[in-house]
């Protein structure tokens, strides 16, 4: 397990963390400002920025990413699932464009919520398989495009609206049927937030492996959690033990970056300066 | 499937779903009022009227019992051990009393939460062996004395502090390390709201079979969720599919109650003959 007591050379800073205090090219200047060396951007912030500004900014202040936030919002109703394809691609190619090592992906709920407008429906089954017919096809688009696709299963509170993929169990499940060669250009993002509950963690973590393994996210769970989306935790002020399961992702070979993200009013509402103080310092006593 | 269209003679009340509006003997009575002819009651509510007369109320209402709420909280510090152990074995007891079909088990989560006072900790794999140790204790007692324990799966958003059981799947590898010959004394509490978006769940109910299968709950998932506890939907104002998972359930075989528990403050708020005219409705149009 690496000592990241000393410094914060492993951190990568998801920048939703920081989306409400500023712009993206704010939130790298700020980066420099902190010695950040890796970030995680979302499209939104990239779009609102122009992709090559953003670029240019990346590459100016010498920033890695450790992955581009995010593709997925698979199901969609008949109509929309052209669009959510074509859209995907995009997403895929503004990674390569960016450098990123990995594209993020959110399922997607079901289908009024992932894809407004889409036909009402409950058929969470129906939703799944969707997915995995989504991240199928575009796995064959990402794989010449030579970018990684990576799984976030996400929290089953969010399973309704953001994403049906809730397991390590199914989201490898996924990889095992979609990239039965273990390619290395599919995988999960781990985010400890979503997955610290759940009691077959460190088998899962175990049958990953390094090839599947390709981000670690952290933040903290709050107790009580006051929303479903909006009230993570900086590490250390919940309950999560962080460095047992860094442990056990670094023990597979996982050595990429170590990506704070936090959706948080609270947070949000802080100056950006003391947010990324803080989780830098975090970084060192409580991940 | 049974077709519950025509009445609600399958139907049970759990009595939390009218907490806040009056004691266990008017609900006792608003039972009788609407035609229901089973409960399942609190211990708090059962010792705030005493047992014997609780047990008189039951018995000269002529209500079958589908459960009894709840042991469990096994998760404790060394000095709350034993308490922990007495506290549900007078759960058993109880049961045995009101003549419930099964112990309803909560498994508890960080002990700082399940047992207040208990040394904090963060360990959630120390919690999980530790239910599996307390509720193996227990089936010894409880088999004894012929009462069955439904192990209820909660959804992993209570994982902290309340349950640290939160699959259909860890509920049952519980169920097979602790009573492999299937005695039909140990099994689960499948409520819909917390398993519902379980990429297993099918596969899982079909594992669990009918000697597993010991009670059947019902609410509904909101869109969003606004309290992670106090939320729950009626059923058909949320977006489970109720009835695939009903059919999955009595496809094996289950022929007891559809127990309805909504811990909402919003139906909390309205008269009792309200909420239970409304579930009686639902019960045959949303189920």
């Amino acid at each position: 397990m690496r000592d990241l007591s000393g410094d914060h050379r492993w951190m990568s800073l998801n920048t939703a963390t920081v989306r409400k205090q500023g712009a993206l090219l704010d939130i790298i200047e700020a980066c420099a400002r902190h010695g950040i060396r890796a970030i995680d951007p979302w499209r939104d912030q990239v779009a609102a920025t122009g992709i090559e500004r953003a670029a240019k900014a990346i590459r100016d202040a010498g920033l890695a990413l450790s992955g581009y936030c995010r593709g997925g919002m698979f199901t969609a109703d008949a109509a929309r699932r052209i669009e959510a394809r074509d859209d995907n691609r995009r997403a895929v190619d503004e990674a390569k464009t960016l450098g990123a090592a990995c594209l993020v992906l959110v399922a997607g709920g079901l289908p009024q919520y992932s894809r407004p407008g889409s036909t009402p429906s409950k058929d969470i089954a129906a939703a799944q398989a969707q997915v995995e017919d989504g991240i199928a096809e575009l796995f064959d688009y990402a794989r010449t495009a030579g970018m990684a696709l990576a799984i976030e299963p996400l929290h089953p509170m969010t399973a309704a609206d953001r994403a049906c993929v809730n397991t390590m169990r199914q989201a490898l499940d996924l990889c095992d049927r979609i990239d039965p060669a273990r390619s290395g250009m599919l995988g999960v993002a781990l985010d400890v937030y979503h997955v610290w509950w759940d009691f077959e963690l460190m088998a899962q973590i175990e049958r990953a492996g390094p090839r599947r393994l390709l981000a670690f996210h952290v933040c903290d769970w709050l107790v009580p959690t006051a929303d479903t989306v909006n009230d993570r935790g900086m590490m250390g002020d919940g309950i999560i033990d962080i460095p047992r399961i860094r442990a056990a992702v670094e023990a597979q070979g996982f050595g990429g970056c170590v990506e704070v993200e936090i959706f948080s009013n609270r947070w949000w509402s802080a100056p950006m300066d003391e947010v990324l103080a803080t989780a830098i310092a975090r970084m060192k006593t409580a991940v």
